[in-house]
């Protein structure tokens, strides 16, 4: 039986792909610093700190797990970029790795991110876009893929990369564009944007989750980019959420200065994702807008009483 | 006051290098994983495991070097190139980063490779030539570079690396071109040599060492070539070996094929080591290899007794 161990399980993309993986026929094992207090009983759950590397490895000894999808890392909002953590979750991933070499795993499908890329290319290719990684995640997860890749070959295993583009939807930190803007205009504020030329590629969260699902699942082997591969601006973006919340006077674009070093254009192609995987996006932007709309509305924006 | 840690410290390099910190007004602390029988009563030597993360954490804390010289690695004559041990040096050398910089260090040099350059580019420039590993060696060494260069912008350390091309002294594996040579000789037996067409950049030992500890003492940061900068073929230094023990006449040049993958050419360019650094070799091979010559009549090629 085919059976998977997938770190940072309770993470933003992490947390949708255990049933996309049950479906798929794997015993699905799922790892995290604390298990959640409602868990998917398709799903055995395990209470582990990877930087604990005798824990970690009593843990993939015990598990055995045939696949790894590794999506583990550091990921808080805004300081991820230049986190020194992300240094340490280079040194965590090469020791799981080694743990899930030793236990027997046969294929591996880490995260990466289209940081890696050069973001001068505008569009990035897996074949042709060179990897130029600005930032200290970008390097951190450049480097890693630099050594997954030679680390399987030696020991036989097979292993794919997916770079992982803009993602949004329900539970998407708070500060992040779609949720921020989406709670604004709910809350009946303005939303401070920036111009909103910048053209990005977004795609679903739980279409991520199940690219990812359906990579793993796959035997395509090397670097694939996990987006939509659909050019969007922002202001676009921020446009189609007015339209649904029927508050365009309260959008303020150009009302904020772009991020130093944003790039006008960062789109993926989709290619091997679309041909060699055979994965396309279930949900367009918007009908993803409207979950997440909904989502927020439920979660976050409730009516205060009285 | 300068004190320094040097890993890898009873290695070909590393144990010629402690004198030339000691002159140089450090403070010196070794480590290896067994001290040395007859240690230099002027170094302090330290008995640890880099790869046990308690061990080595509570090694650097309690020495508190103000200066890191990390020259360990897997170096077994022939595997390491493909080695899985590579990975795991990786992993270890990133926690023993970060146990320098919790401890308050401030200069990190460590000890790269020519295998990370593009070796169909003949003389590599730490500028111009593109970093091509083809090595598991040369990948894991790059991946380490590439990490340790933002690790320590984003904490504010200094930091160099040294990229060693082709040494040659005593204690060499016996295995290696230069030893096996003298070695087959001095016992009157034919040398079976490749056609020895191939140009490459020998250094000695004792003077990469003091190289090295050159570089740690300067403030010189980024890849900086460990060479000689003079191009030799193989032929001429077996040719070398020859007239210093008047025994041309058991040279056979062909008799072996050349390894695939050899480069025909790889050359050290030493701009950076000769002007930054402002270190020249002070041996020449013909007195390198009659030092080596030496010490292999000494030590390895006793006359046999009755």
């Amino acid at each position: 039986m085919k059976k998977v161990l997938v770190t940072g399980a309770t993470g933003f993309v992490g947390r949708r792909m255990l049933g996309d993986l049950v479906e798929r026929g794997y015993d699905v094992h799922a790892v995290s610093r604390n298990a959640p207090t409602a868990p998917d009983p398709a799903t055995s759950w395990h209470a582990a700190d990877l930087f604990n590397g005798a824990q970690m490895r009593a843990l993939v000894a015990s598990v055995a797990p045939s696949h790894l999808l590794h999506l583990a890392w550091h990921t808080q909002h805004g300081e991820f970029w230049t986190a020194p953590q992300n240094f340490n979750w280079v040194a965590a991933s090469l020791e799981l790795l080694e743990a899930f070499r030793a236990a027997g795993g046969r294929r591996v499908v880490t995260a990466g991110t289209c940081a890696e890329y050069d973001w001068s290319a505008g569009n990035c290719s897996e074949r042709d876009t060179p990897l130029r990684p600005a930032s200290v995640y970008g390097v951190c997860k450049d480097a890693l893929r630099a050594l997954q890749e030679p680390f399987c070959a030696r020991f036989g295993l097979s292993c794919a990369w997916g770079r992982v583009f803009q993602l949004y939807g329900p539970g998407e930190h708070p500060a992040r564009l779609v949720p921020s803007v989406i709670t604004a205009l709910l809350q009946g504020r303005e939303a401070h944007c920036t111009e909103g030329t910048q053209v990005r590629d977004f795609l679903y969260v739980e279409d991520a989750a199940s690219a990812f699902a359906a990579l793993l699942d796959s035997e395509v082997v090397g670097a694939v980019n996990i987006g939509s591969g659909r050019p969007v601006t922002i202001k676009d973006v921020v446009a189609a959420i007015a339209v649904q919340l029927h508050r365009p006077e309260l959008v303020r674009l150009g009302a904020i200065p772009e991020r130093p070093g944003e790039p006008p254009r960062l789109i993926a192609e989709t290619l091997r994702l679309t041909e060699e995987v055979g994965w396309k996006p279930r949900q367009n932007l918007d009908d993803g807008l409207r979950h997440t709309i909904a989502w927020l509305r439920e979660n976050i924006v409730r009516p205060r009483s009285g």
